[in-house]
């Protein structure tokens, strides 16, 4: 299978590598949002959030605080996003699991799209459809 | 300390609750981007992502991974984001840490405010001041 992050984890691809260990690695993107976007990839490929295991999962989100730390001290930033695309409806491009980590500037943009409202009690059928969707 | 998520933990506050155990809670956001958009949160009080220790990290993306598995099969959604916003630079509202998780549908908005370039080898500089922040 062709995997561009596949390749950069076995060195046949070339990328800015901040951090890595034995499950996971962390790399510069290259269409940053902001300079300083980072990815944090698990080595062994997924496809997506949902498919990920919980011993990977652990050690992504553990190393995901520990990038986002060095950069709001190595890039003096204000503060920062971190980001998971899920499916191409969500902006998702590479099928290789990956957070985003995007440092930010007061007043650089807003990464808001709008808010809806809730209208007569409608909140409580969208609960209890996500709520009937739990595996207990 | 005031804190209308710490009122919701406390059943202070009323709140469409999705799931809960020991450690973490998740229930809707009042301000949805998209119908369905929920909260998950640690119960106990930490300021921020980078306040967060380890094991409540790793309960909190293990109940985002089972709540967004529930919203892409209750909602029938295309897919999702999962966001962090760290500071209020980065859209931090709610000083009690907090994931988003909002469902997404096929042509419902675009998230992204523009791409940056890194010119003349400056992505090398970024990655340098990052890797040098790294507390190994």
């Amino acid at each position: 299978m062709d995997c561009i992050f596949c390749d950069i984890v076995n060195r046949e691809e070339q990328a800015e590598i901040l951090f890595e260990n034995e499950l996971v690695m962390a790399f510069l993107d290259i269409r940053p949002v902001n300079y300083g976007h980072t990815l944090v990839i698990p080595k062994k490929h997924f496809d997506n959030f949902l498919d990920v295991p919980r011993d990977y999962l652990d050690e992504l989100i553990s190393v995901t605080q520990l990038i986002s730390s060095a950069i709001k001290t190595g890039l003096k930033s204000d503060g920062f996003n971190v980001i998971i695309n899920n499916g191409a409806a969500a902006g998702q491009t590479v099928d290789h699991f990956h957070f985003h980590i995007i440092p930010r500037f007061r007043n650089d943009f807003n990464y808001r799209p709008g808010f809806k409202v809730y209208t007569d009690g409608s909140i409580k059928e969208f609960a209890d459809q996500i709520r009937n969707a739990v595996i207990k």
